[in-house]
């Protein structure tokens, strides 16, 4: 009798897995990705790396996101755990948004990602005679 | 008269920056970040890292992938750079996929930023006790 027999029958793929597998379309991680890496899912964990910001800062500094987006972008992130939301006691409310400790590990590798993007732009647009 | 006055009065952002600006809406640098990030992008670019791959491997590799959009997908890469498309002149004709040597550098924080999902999702999920 191996191991396959003693497994419980129904276990979730990250039960029955130590680590995600982006590859695989039912695992979990796929969602993460997704928020992470959605059009203003970058943009706003970089600009949160930068700093605390409130929700006006924050649309103020991403240019071109709609106040819909911004709120739905922030809270799928705060849903993941990557994103904190800070409401002050205060008249009127204040509320500020900054990164999770586990949000500020990710958002490092999107800001080596944006920033190699900003770096090579001139390469990747062809303006560049030092092509790769 | 500085350098602002000899500067030329039409110049794309670009031209006008020596560093792409991820937070301005106007700047090419979002086109790049878009297809690499695309809900399929980073997964086409993951794999190329693994290998290069015939169009039907990848499909097979990136679980839930469609013909259309594994082909759009590859199109925008191409595009940017980043993939390169290779025709064997043979009966019947046999195309691969590879990362370009740019391609390989973007990739390479595709996947710092995938492997680190996988790794964290049990943190990231709410199933570990050790949270964030």
């Amino acid at each position: 009798m191996d191991a396959q027999d003693t497994a419980p029958p129904r276990t979730s793929l990250l039960e029955r897995h130590d680590r995600g597998d982006v590859m695989a379309a039912a695992c979990p991680s796929r969602a993460i990705l997704s928020h992470m890496t959605s059009r203003w899912g970058v943009l706003v964990m970089v600009a949160l790396a930068e700093d605390t910001h409130r929700f006006s800062a924050l649309r103020r500094r991403i240019g071109g996101i709609s106040e819909r987006m911004l709120a739905q972008t922030l809270k799928d992130l705060e849903g993941d755990r990557l994103v904190h939301r800070h409401a002050l006691d205060t008249v009127p409310p204040h509320v500020e948004y900054s990164l999770t400790p586990l949000g500020r590990e990710a958002a490092a590798h999107l800001e080596a990602l944006t920033g190699w993007i900003e770096d090579n732009l001139p390469r990747i647009s062809g303006t560049d005679s030092d092509l790769s």
